[in-house]
């Protein structure tokens, strides 16, 4: 059985933008499309503010024990005509630090952004299907 | 050959969105989760005006030749840090009414919001996979 790891959910801060970068940036797709380099581009740091402003949008990022980022996750709201005026929930950007993986962390922010969803009051109540 | 019906694309009004709900409405999936009642339920309405204000959002119609709408389309702008912070696009929600079906008018509409993003200006440039 794998070690399940306990993590905390908590919104990005500034000072994450550059560890979830090179999350991002670990897998074949994002290595292609990200730039490492130090100092990080200035783009990732306006797209990051542009995300903090957003009310429809929420970057999270979990923390292990010891206070350390080991995964992020995108939840964004749409509202919409359809489903008489029922919001949607959409879930982007989903990573877990490769030498964190298959101990459970993605299944607790998916987890996470679920209950989020199921918690945020509606006027005609939220919808998920699987 | 189908006859090509030109259409015109125009942001949505408050009038357009009965009109709307019916496309929505009008497919297998779509009759069982909305509710044509006369006058429409406020929801439908009270998500129009959280649509109208969000400025990344763009719900449009396609009007034929006499003004009348013939299909929909919402386009959705997502800002993010992945591939050096470029926002996404995302379409939805695109209907073409049933009687106006397969003359080329949800190409038109998919057509206008690909150059739609397109002509976005972006710090890294836009790109559009197919």
């Amino acid at each position: 059985m794998p070690v399940i790891s306990e993590v905390t959910i908590r919104r990005t801060r500034r000072e994450d933008v550059g560890v979830i970068v090179a999350m991002l940036a670990d897998d074949p797709l994002g290595g292609a499309r990200e730039r490492i380099e130090d100092p990080l581009p200035r783009s990732y740091f306006t797209a990051f503010e542009q995300l903090a402003r957003d009310p429809n949008i929420l970057l999270v990022v979990a923390e292990d024990g010891e206070g350390a980022v080991v995964g992020c996750l995108q939840l964004c709201i749409l509202p919409g005509l359809s489903s008489q005026g029922a919001s949607r929930g959409l879930i982007e950007d989903v990573r877990v630090a490769s030498h964190c993986r298959s101990r459970g962390i993605g299944e607790q922010m998916v987890q996470w952004a679920v209950e989020r969803l199921g918690f945020a009051r509606s006027h005609v109540g939220m919808t998920l299907r699987f």
